[in-house]
C-alpha cells in the first residue's frame, strides 16, 4: 500500500492540473508558505491561491505536475517529503527547471488529516548557487 | 539580527563538536528522526544519541559541522531550513560528502522553543541518484 502522503500529493497534483484551486487550498494549512520561485514566497491560502493562478497562466494553463521517486521522513505529526517533481506543460521556454527535487513539509491536524505547511518545489536549489 | 533558528543550529553544531550528546538531545523532539546515512534512520532520542556517538567515532572524534548559506522557510510553528552544511574532521577518507545541502525541520513547542523534528543532512541527495 502506498503511503497516505503519496496519495495526498497525487490529489494536490490532480487539483493543480484541473486548476481547481479552491479544492487545492483545502490541502494547505492556514499559515502555509509556498515558494513561488526563488526569492518569492506566498504566505497563507489567499496568496497561495493567487500564486497558483499566476503559475497556471505562466505555463499556458497546461500545467501537469507529477511525482517520481519520493522519500517520506515522518516524525509524529510532521513529515518531510523529498520528491522528484516532474513538471509538464506545453510551454517550451520556461525559465525554471521542469525536473526538480522538491521539499514539502506536511502536518497532521487534530482530525488526523495531513495538510501541506511548506511547499518548496525548488528544494535545496534555493541555496546551491550561492557562495558562502 | 540573525534568525533564532540560525543561533539554535549553531548551538547544535557546538554540542556535536564537544560531543555533548545529552545537551544535544534537548534540542530534538521526542519523536524526532535523524537520517544517519542514506537508507538508515534513527528514531527518538535514544537511537539518535547512539547514532551521534557512532558518527563521532566514524569521524575520529574530530567532527566539526558548520553551516554556510541558509534559507529558513517558516510556517507558524513549523520551519524548514535549507542549509549548506560543511563537515570538517581529521578523517580524510569519508564515504560521505563533506559539503552537503541539508534539510532540517523544526517545530516550536508550547513554550515557544524550537526543537528539531527531522534532521536530514543529505537533503534531496537521498533521491537524486535513483531512477524513476
Amino acid at each position: 500500500m502506498e503511503h497516505e502522503l503519496k496519495e495526498f500529493i497525487k490529489m494536490c497534483d490532480e487539483a493543480i492540473k484541473k486548476e481547481d484551486f479552491d479544492t487545492l487550498m483545502n490541502y494547505y494549512t492556514d499559515d502555509a508558505v509556498l515558494v513561488v520561485k526563488p526569492g518569492m514566497i506566498a504566505r497563507g491560502k489567499e496568496e497561495i491561491k493567487k500564486a497558483f493562478i499566476a503559475i497556471a497562466k505562466y505555463f499556458n494553463n497546461s500545467l501537469m505536475p507529477t511525482q517520481g521517486e519520493m522519500i517520506i521522513l515522518e516524525a509524529g505529526d510532521t513529515a518531510l517529503v523529498l520528491s522528484q517533481t516532474l513538471i509538464n506543460s506545453d510551454k517550451t521556454d520556461s525559465d525554471y527547471s521542469m525536473d526538480r527535487r522538491s521539499t514539502y513539509v506536511f502536518k497532521k491536524n487534530p482530525q488526523g488529516e495531513w495538510l501541506c505547511a511548506i511547499d518548496n518545489s525548488y528544494g535545496t536549489e534555493l541555496i546551491s548557487n550561492k557562495d558562502i
